[in-house]
């Protein structure tokens, strides 16, 4: 099976992202970046027991990429890298992975922190950050090991309509 | 903007494991599990600068689990659970996310190993797994915390067709 697929979002995340310039380009660059997220109908039963985590993986859809390209400069580089080697988000499937830290659920609105999701993207998919699962000690992150530490700040690149970094 | 997303896959993940009778539920549990994960033409290039890294994420599509749930009971558990609260591919988008071990990637194929995906899944996304974005060190994984550490394997609850855990 290698035709189509066809998704509806489950929801919507809000924040105070307007913006991919200025934006905290992962979570761990985002703190106290607040935000809320908006699970439609029916799916509001599907958050019981999910208040227990600290951290959730919310899976989303980039709606505000670029086209797709297979070769970019990431916004922690100057060099071009493969694309499937970055998290950039003009993807083929500009489909959006962060863990964000869970503050609370009221009935279908979860709210989080570490936010650097865009206002208004659509949700996909929620599941729990669980340690066992998804925390791993690697040795080797690429090309990104040889990157220095710092507070990596998104510019307009990778935006529809954006003037910057192509 | 919420309608429906059309996304086609950018490959398709072979392994050895044709049901999900068996079948490890998360890569920790898949030690020596292979598989190739072989993409489509033209990403073939977007793979470039990946293999400096020990581990990906692979973001594919659950293509035979069931219908959706908003309860399940897990494969860790005995109680019913709110689905987004569980890593149970009977999602309302059946979206998987695993980061395996990568091994070597020659061309369009990525080998690797702790593979707990079904053969002939299709892939959507890669990404390389990056300690400072993917590693957190949370306290809290809720329900997850109090089930005993073992080595978990899936039954057929889950999969279409299956008879198991309904």
């Amino acid at each position: 099976m290698t035709g189509p697929i066809t998704i509806n979002p489950i929801g919507v995340i809000h924040s105070s992202l307007t913006e991919s310039q200025g934006t905290p380009i992962q979570p761990v660059y985002a703190k106290g970046s607040d935000g809320v997220v908006e699970v439609f109908e029916p799916y509001g039963q599907a958050l019981k027991d999910l208040e227990g985590f600290e951290r959730i993986w919310l899976i989303y859809w980039f709606n505000k990429a670029r086209q797709p390209k297979l070769l970019v400069k990431p916004y922690m580089d100057t060099a071009e890298r493969g694309l499937f080697a970055t998290r950039a988000p003009c993807r083929p499937n500009p489909i959006g992975l962060s863990a964000v830290r869970l503050l609370r659920i009221e009935k279908d609105r979860i709210y989080v922190t570490d936010v650097d999701i865009l206002d208004e993207t659509p949700l996909l998919d929620i599941k729990p950050y669980i340690s066992r699962f998804d925390r791993y000690d690697v040795q080797s992150n690429g090309w990104v090991d040889q990157m220095s530490e710092k507070q990596w700040i998104a510019d307009d690149r990778f935006q529809d309509g954006g003037e910057g970094g192509d």
